[in-house]
């Protein structure tokens, strides 16, 4: 096999091919191709038809060297990957009987009789390289057609996902001579573009000793994703090639990374609020409840998140929290925000409060309309601010205050300055 | 032209291609086609570079009648859409004058002065018809390979949807035939699941005079969307042929079908709200902010929508509202969800006040989690609640709450029953 690998991605199914479901496998399959250094070269959709199927197959298989197929093995007669399989193959459709005597299992497990159709999904090409499927009926399997290798993958998301990163990647690595293990490092920063980002991480790679080390960028905003795909012959190798560029990341991007890896901005306050014995109230305005959908669905926030007031109006907002008719005098403004912080963190018995108020400008929405923010954070001490100008529109900064807001309380929970400039506001 | 059409989508673009960014533009392009009669055939994605575009236009012309290639108009060096569209045609590249006009037009009235890479974007091949795009400076065009008619389209959403609907569309039904204009007509219901609601509304496109409306359905849990579309010589024709389909979704679906067309569940409600002079305030425990959220970008919610409330825990959420210690002694309950919104609505000044109280049950995530919803109306009359109990794990129970909580709002507005039983509920 020579390398790079020419690896093609066929997506089947009428639901996927009419727009009727949207097809988030294509993208997941592909982002993990790239993220272990492999190559994505073509994208096919085509719907269940046998002659579309076939054709697909013949078409991939002289273009491509690989070839993922994903759907199509369900138990139903227009789940049709096998037949067509064995047909381009060009060999027979036999019973897989360890396949079946799983699913058979798997029913009894949960106290059920198979349905016979699915005596189906166990029919593979007789030539057909088994692959398994700890988490569902339909199995894949591999055959070659021409001088293609073809991998069929099931249509349902987690168990795509979970044979793609177990079962899939390590036979394409393999079989394009790739040597080693890989591993996908990712920063997450709030208040640097990807353009800049870019330029502050030039010449990084090099850092790697002996290479192996590739940067990334995913914007989505507000924030930005940075990732490391690394490879090495072991995870030794690995970690010795990522230590130094990882390091360097940190030290460039600094205060900006809110996040690594699995962690979220919200799972790092909380995290931190924890390590504090502390708890946290909560009072937003033009946000409308986004910062608290985004801290209450964590399981860790039982407990840690206490109450949040959401009200478009300052009037209301104070009057839902208890405060003097008045209190709010300073209305939109940094003072305006720690008085009400101040204010919401004694009523809830909260160790922490933090409150969100904004002014969003007059005018039409579109990227030209712009808000004021006021961060205000009460943990007992003195108090605490922030103001900031965005422009964007109103879901823009309806998403960059809320980031800004979450930032701002990781920030003083770290000990960190809490008014850096983002690249996402004008001074 | 022979009819039905084979219509093949193409879509261009290293980002694409690699997953980086998400592709939706294919299933906007795939979905507005089958809703207008035409039939999507295959879909390609391949990468900016020359060689694999050349190949997709050439096979594409071989398989399809017309197809629509998406991306790769742009003033940059590798958008290679015109140049290779003009190689697989034949022809030279050569300048649009109205088109530059347009552009340098374009960056005057924005006080700019246009880069000179955007000249490209002027150069089309010789034999292309002009498509217009009133909200961009990518042009379009369209172009005959071997027998296929290829329309060029932009990457931004935003430009391509428009380019699609006024300009795309009508070319493709002229071309395959397809005579007269056509709608689509949306119903958006909860509670009942799509096999169900396929059940309910058998029979229904006959009741269209000759024929031409389509029944489909789109889900996307927890509300149904039912489309009927349909096709006619001119307005009048299509309004006499959906009229009685439409009259007859309606009598079927009932008091589920919660909006129409470009409403939402929230809009409804808020419109109701509005018609009756009220205002509203809203307690939530476990739905952590998803109905505020829901809420508050409505640009009508001003006014309407005065507070929310949000805690994980009964006794926070009362204390927040200010309701005495022990009040929630009903705990999650009908009668605790009623409590808790009269005070709400006392302490808030409201004419409406929402409370979804929540117990989900002890156990590990997952399909088989279920919780119990308690949702309390009150407007200064009896007070009104409803139970219900769900599945389906932690996120599904979120989701389903808050349409519910919604739902029940609207249909206590509107003067519907507000406990008809929902398929996604277990009595």
């Amino acid at each position: 096999m020579k390398y790079p690998m020419r690896i093609e991605i066929l997506c089947t199914g009428d639901e996927i091919l009419t727009g009727k479901t949207i097809n988030t496998n294509y993208g997941y399959m592909a982002r993990r191709l790239v993220e272990v250094g492999l190559d994505v070269c073509w994208g096919t959709t085509v719907g269940d038809d046998r002659e579309s199927l076939l054709e697909a197959f013949r078409q991939a298989a002289v273009r491509a060297d690989a070839v993922i197929v994903n759907g199509g093995l369900g138990p139903t007669v227009d789940d049709l990957s096998q037949e067509m399989a064995a047909q381009a193959a060009g060999v027979e459709l036999v019973l897989h009987e360890a396949w079946l005597a799983r699913m058979e299992e798997f029913y009894r497990r949960r106290n059920r009789v198979m349905p016979p159709n699915n005596r189906k999904q166990a029919m593979l090409p007789s030539n057909a390289e088994f692959i398994d499927n700890p988490v569902g009926t339909a199995c894949g399997f591999a055959v070659t057609i021409d001088n293609a290798r073809f991998f069929f993958t099931p249509g349902v998301p987690r168990e795509m996902r979970r044979m793609i990163d177990e079962q899939v990647i390590p036979r394409l690595l393999k079989l394009g001579g790739v040597p080693g293990v890989s591993k996908v490092k990712r920063f997450h920063s709030f208040g640097i573009g990807e353009s800049r980002a870019d330029q502050m991480l030039d010449g990084i790679e090099a850092l790697a000793p002996g290479g192996g080390v590739k940067l990334g960028f995913q914007a989505h905003y507000p924030e930005l994703e940075t990732k490391l795909a690394a490879r090495g012959v072991d995870a030794a190798e690995l970690a010795r090639k990522l230590e130094p560029v990882e390091a360097e990341v940190r030290r460039r991007l600094g205060n900006f990374i809110v996040a690594e890896d699995d962690q979220t901005l919200e799972s790092v306050v909380l995290a931190a609020l924890r390590r504090k014995g502390g708890t946290l109230a909560l009072a937003e305005t033009f946000t409308g409840g986004t910062i608290a959908t985004r801290l209450t669905p964590a399981d860790s926030a039982d407990g840690l998140f206490r109450r949040g007031v959401v009200a478009r109006d300052l009037g209301q907002l104070c009057a839902s929290i208890g405060m003097a008719p008045g209190a709010e005098v300073g209305g939109v403004s940094p003072a305006g925000a720690s008085a009400v912080a101040s204010a919401l963190r004694e009523k809830s018995g909260s160790s922490h409060a933090l409150a969100v108020l904004i002014a969003v400008d007059e005018g039409t929405d579109g990227i030209e309309l712009g808000g004021t923010i006021c961060i205000g954070i009460a943990d007992g001490g003195a108090p605490m601010s922030r103001q900031a100008r965005m422009f964007g529109g109103r879901d823009w900064i309806r998403l960059g205050a809320s980031e800004m807001a979450l930032d701002c309380l990781r920030r003083h929970l770290l000990g960190l300055p809490v008014d850096e400039q983002v690249d996402f506001e004008r001074r």
